[in-house]
């Protein structure tokens, strides 16, 4: 049975630990591929083009649309943001399970889009640890911690839309229970509907042959 | 945050091996417990009451009916086969992941009458390798192998109202899939209501405290 690959969108709050546990998970296990977004926002400090993003003009981000290159894509805080499709598509016909981290309202486009679509949502282990690890990083401003935590009480009304959460308060237990969750994912019968075809034809002739 | 027991009903062709794997499940995790079914059918040479099944009279059984001692019950071959409901509280109750190995009849009534259950369904790799294991037992006749392959058809047509299809091709890697299914089931939304409740709770809170 040739494993087919599961399109994985990863949502949570910012400062939960999704980047972290993203390089985590892609170090551990090789079945995952890990989608680049495009985006129209200038790279910070340290980001190189094709790695964190694939950095590009209004104008060529626009075109992509239009092509219909993109799985998806939203408008935030004045710069657009999208999924290339032609990495999502050759990789999930390779095998690969393929993660797509981007935040709600672009996850439930991709479900409507294709129902298949796993969505696991990052949660910090109470919202006190969040607002801790939002004053850890040293680099927001208060502002910018607020608007985050405004973000995450926003966030969190949509939490019911995903398939799983998972929780983060232990890098290596955290990326051993989203590996898991993906794992079991791949026995549901919809994933496995060529499987199930195939047996009950079998029984199907076994019984003709029996002359039952 | 206190982990709550999920009720689980496996299911699957006879000859599947579910005996063996659950048996391989019990010992190899201590996180579940399984059900015993209370019968009126005779024991089988070597069953032993209260390890394979509670034997009863069909007298016995059926005031344990009218008393709603049972989650569900169900007639086969001419037998009443049903699962004690004080048992299953119990270990629910105390954390522990309660097993119950019934067909899908039964199966579908638990689920609706307890929509949070997690439905398996238990494959061979292929319904040769189920014919295989059917006459390698050894103490099946012709007409009775025939009786269960016709049977396996029929049930095989219900499996899209499980959640999960195991398949049995070696097994202690289907003992871990099973185990990692079960464990992942643990993360949805609507098992985590209380966790994610308090999450906004806090964060609400939280927005308060900033003055928002």
């Amino acid at each position: 049975m040739k494993r087919k690959g599961i399109l994985i969108v990863v949502s949570g709050f910012s400062g939960a630990g999704k980047g972290t546990l993203m390089k985590k998970l892609m170090e551990t296990y090789d079945n995952y591929a890990l989608s680049i977004s495009m985006t129209t926002r200038q790279p910070r400090q340290g980001e190189t083009d094709g790695k964190e993003y694939f950095f590009v003009t209004e104008e060529a981000f626009l075109q992509k649309v239009s092509q219909e290159g993109l799985i998806e894509y939203a408008q935030y805080c004045g710069n657009y943001y999208g999924t290339p499709r032609a990495y999502v598509e050759k990789q999930l016909e390779a095998g690969k399970d393929v993660i797509l981290e981007i935040e709600i309202q672009g996850a439930l486009k991709v479900k409507e889009r294709f129902p298949d679509t796993l969505l696991l949502f990052v949660m910090p282990p109470s919202a006190a640890e969040l607002e801790k690890r939002l004053r850890g990083r040293g680099t927001e401003t208060e502002e910018n911690i607020s608007k985050r935590l405004q973000r995450a009480k926003e966030e969190a009304e949509g939490i019911e839309n995903y398939d799983f959460i998972v929780i983060n308060d232990n890098l290596e237990s955290c990326t051993e229970q989203m590996h898991s969750i993906i794992c079991a994912a791949h026995y549901t019968p919809d994933r496995n509907a060529e499987f199930i075809c195939d047996i009950r034809k079998e029984l199907e002739e076994g019984m003709k042959r029996s002359g039952m």
